[in-house]
């Protein structure tokens, strides 16, 4: 593969091919981390639905697992992200993408331990504070993504652009990335990587329940949508826990009313349980495009076959 | 350019360039469609806005301004459409482009009339009618896209490749394109012609009043929204009317009562008379992207120069 040689994504987390499989609630653990960099990726586990303890077992599982760099997503707003960031610290992991918080706020302690450090943003603003924050690649995640998104809404197809207009450093692009032809775009726009989530959320390697994956399968584009618009945008499937959010929020309930009936331990209760009706499965638009489960190395074959075709058409 | 020899959307409408100019309500009368055909690309005159009559004057005007070959964008849900479509046989028009409504409705009548026909979708079950219905290309919109939208909300990165993997007719990109690295981008994801609507309302031939211009020019993406989700999406600049329209929506008002708040004539107001804080201004995200007012010539040379610069990257 000749044609990632100087690629600066693979260069940067020493991988051959610039796929990043994204921090995802519930379904990257180190099976599917390990599974992406043994195929010739990065694998990152998620550990914004993970208490310390368990994030400090993932990571020496996946060590065990794969001889390839692999890295750790930490979402920074939420309360464990401190214990978290001095697991990795201490663990010696080689990679550790930071979100939905400051990048400032921890990227010169990681890089002062070894660490290369990217931070994933909504818009060409953030682009910048990560860019001046030191961290060494940023992640564009466009709205099409599933899970916690950005207030402002910007489609995959704007924001990169945007981002890789302004920033110096490595644009790896997100939100809406499921086929070569997805990564061939990205490129086209400026990112010189991507990060992937909903189609490997749908591996057999993920930790999704099979219910999860199934519902993915089924769905199509329209029906994984935005809620919680006014608080934090929330991408999931459709299902009448969701329905009934949106219908209260049209309503015009108070947030405290909203968050108090989304609880806690709905995403787990949707993606890791598999109820498909009052869980939350947080997910991609990309399931338009996502008619089976497959196992990772197989996504990443298809996906670099299918990038070269497109950038040959 | 021998690149677009086997272009079969050049072929289609007999164009050096695969790049049509939206019809864009206010904006794109005769003289921007005659200047996008003289580019080499085709243009559309958008019937929206017009009453017969007006219709026909640009239909009339157009022919003289250019000798190649200039279409008409028709909105089958208006008032006027049966008047607009046999306004376009009578005066032997070569394309029509229909949109919002249904493609079985007048498609093999314009196409007993020799005409040309192509058919705008917001997702790809709606391709697929297009294409029974007899239409010679379709054009998929993604949410992106100023102005009326479909309620689907996908966007161009998974609309596309879903509507080029599910129809044999040529597929036309649009929703989010302004620049030539959008329209490398369109062609990995398997179109073969793109439609680009805010970037050329914001020319100097469009019709749109200066302030409107202006205000695309110094909009970022996240200022362009969606709102009247309920009823039909509508993207448009965020301003006091929409934001007060949107905190109508969020409270639940009917939309009977919405549409009245609306009234009529909103987007004349804001679009070709300019008023940017009580009229509607619809645009498209691509704003983001957009940074001067420019000839159509220009974005036609600066479109087609990036276009080959993404496509070797």
């Amino acid at each position: 593969m000749t044609f990632f040689k100087d690629n600066p994504v693979c260069n940067l987390f020493k991988i051959d091919f610039p796929v990043i499989s994204g921090g995802m609630v519930w379904a990257s653990g180190a099976r599917l981390a390990a599974a992406v960099s043994n195929a010739g990726g990065l694998g990152l586990i998620g550990a914004g639905s993970m208490k310390p303890e368990l994030l400090e077992e993932h990571i020496d599982k996946a060590f065990k697992a794969t001889k390839h760099p692999f890295g750790v997503n930490i979402p920074l707003m939420i309360g464990h992200s401190k214990d978290h960031i001095d697991i990795c610290i201490e663990k010696k992991v080689q990679v550790v993408f930071t979100a939905a918080g400051n990048p400032a706020l921890y990227t010169q302690k990681l890089k002062d331990a070894g660490i290369t450090v990217a931070h994933v943003v909504p818009n060409a603003k953030l682009a910048l504070k990560a860019q001046n924050s030191g961290c060494d690649a940023v992640v564009a995640e466009g709205t099409e993504a599933g899970g916690h998104n950005g207030k402002d809404g910007l489609t995959s197809l704007v924001l990169w652009p945007s981002v890789a207009d302004k920033v110096k450093i490595p644009l790896i692009a997100a939100g809406g990335i499921g086929t070569g032809r997805a990564m061939a775009a990205a490129f086209a726009l400026g990112a010189s990587g991507v990060q992937i989530g909903t189609r490997f959320a749908v591996s057999t390697e993920s930790t999704a329940h099979q219910n999860y994956k199934d519902a993915c399968v089924k769905a199509d584009g329209g029906s994984v949508r935005i809620f919680n618009t006014a608080h934090m945008p929330i991408r999931a499937l459709l299902n009448p826990y969701v329905n009934e959010y949106i219908k209260k929020e049209c309503a015009g309930e108070s947030i405290e009313s909203l968050l108090s009936f989304r609880g806690k331990g709905r995403t787990k209760t949707g993606i890791f349980e598999g109820d498909i009706e009052d869980g939350e499965m947080d997910a991609g638009q990309v399931c338009e495009l996502i008619n089976e489960v497959l196992p990772v190395k197989e996504i990443m074959n298809r996906l670099i076959e299918q990038f070269f075709v497109a950038k040959n058409l």
